[in-house]
C-alpha cells in the first residue's frame, strides 16, 4: 500500500493518525508536494482529482478522501473500533466528525488558503484552473472557527471525548481540524477550558505526536 | 422517528431519497422553515445546531448532518445496501458521495446563499451570527460546479453508477446535489453527455420522485 501524502495538510495527519490507531504500520509514504507547496506535476498524472490524501492499494484500487481511506482500513482492520457499533453511535460519531470538518477544517482552509502567498490564484484545491483569493474569506473563516470553538466547548463541557465517552474517528478529526487552526493563529480561545482539557488528554495518545 | 426538514434543502432531499430506498416509510416530517426562508426560532431550542436535516429517533436522541442520518439506516435497515460491503467498495462509495458533497452541493450552495436576496447577512447555515454575503464567491462557486461537471462526466463515461457498477449513496448525493444545481441555474453542459444518461436513469427510479 502506498499513501500519497502531504505531511503538513490536515487532511493527511487524520489518515496516518487513523491508521496507526490501528496499530497498523503506516503504508509507504510518497510525498507529493514540490517547491512553492505546489503538488509535483507527476502527480496529476498518477491522481487525476489532484488531491491529498490518496491511498493505492497492492491490488491498485485509488481511493482518495481522508475519510473515504479510514473507512477502507475501519474494514479491514475492525478493531481498535474507530467509527463506531450501533446505529445511533456510528452516526453520532460521523455527526462530530462532520462538524469538525465542514467547520473547523474547511473554516481554518478558508483562512489559510485566501492569506498564504504561495497560494495566489490557488483559492481551491483539485485543480490547475486559476482560482483568485477572496480576501472576505479570511473573516468569514474566523468567525466559523471561533462559533466551532463554541460549539465543541459545549459538547467537552459534558462529554470526555467528541462523541460521548470513547475515543473515535470524531476525535482524530477534531484534533487535526484544530492543531490546523492553531496553526494558523487561532489557538484555543481562553474561554474554552474544556476544549484544552480534550486536547491535552487527546494530545497525550501517542499517535497524536507520531502523526505530525 | 420525526425528521427536521426543509423540503427543498438538498441535504434533506438526501435523507428522504436514501430512506425510501430503504423501502421504508418516511418518518413524521417537520418543516422547520418559516418566512423569509428562515429556520422557525422554536427549533433553535430544540436543535441549537441549527442545521436541517435532524433526525430524532424514538428514545430521543438527536443525530444531525445528512450523511450521518444515513448511515444510523445504513445500520439499522442494511438492506439494500447502499453504503458498500467490502472494504474498497466502502471506499469508493464515501469518496464519490463526498465529491458530490463538497464541489457540486457546496459549491452550488455558494452561488445560492450568496446572490439570493432571503439569504443577505446569512452567508453560512447554523448561526444566527452576521454573516456577509459574498458576491465573488457567486463566480467560485460557478466554476466549482463547472469542473465537477467535467470530473463526474469522466467517471460515468466509464461508470454505469457515480461509484461504480451499482446504485448506492453516492448517486442519491450526485442526483440531489446536481438537481440543486440545475435549479439554481447550472444545467447539465451539452458536452456532459454520459451525465444526462445517467441524470435520465437515476431520475426514473421512483425515489427520485418522491423525495422531492
Amino acid at each position: 500500500m502506498k499513501l500519497y501524502n502531504w505531511q503538513f495538510a490536515p487532511n493527511c495527519r487524520r489518515v496516518r493518525m487513523f491508521v496507526l490507531e490501528k496499530k497498523l504500520d503506516l503504508p509507504a509514504i510518497e510525498e507529493v508536494i514540490g517547491s512553492g507547496l505546489r503538488l509535483k506535476p507527476e502527480y496529476f498524472e498518477t491522481w487525476p482529482h489532484a488531491m491529498v490524501p490518496m491511498l493505492e492499494t497492492d491490488e491498485g484500487q485509488q481511493i482518495g478522501e481522508a475519510m473515504a481511506i479510514c473507512r477502507y482500513f475501519e474494514e479491514r482492520f475492525p478493531e481498535p473500533n474507530l467509527m463506531g457499533r450501533t446505529a445511533v453511535e456510528k452516526g453520532t460519531i460521523e455527526m462530530w466528525e462532520r462538524r469538525a470538518y465542514d467547520e473547523c477544517l474547511i473554516g481554518t482552509a478558508e483562512v489559510f488558503r485566501n492569506s498564504h502567498p504561495d497560494f495566489v490564484d490557488r483559492g481551491l484545491p483539485g485543480t490547475t484552473a486559476k482560482v483568485p483569493q477572496i480576501p472576505a474569506l479570511i473573516e468569514r473563516g474566523k468567525g466559523r472557527v471561533a462559533r466551532y470553538y463554541q460549539k465543541i466547548e459545549a459538547q467537552l463541557a459534558e462529554q470526555e471525548w467528541v462523541a460521548g465517552s470513547r475515543f473515535s474517528v470524531a476525535d482524530i478529526t477534531t484534533l487535526c481540524a484544530m492543531d490546523f487552526a492553531i496553526a494558523v493563529g487561532m489557538p484555543i480561545p481562553p474561554e474554552c477550558p474544556s476544549t484544552a482539557r480534550w486536547h491535552d488528554q487527546v494530545n497525550a495518545r501517542p499517535t497524536a505526536k507520531l502523526s505530525v
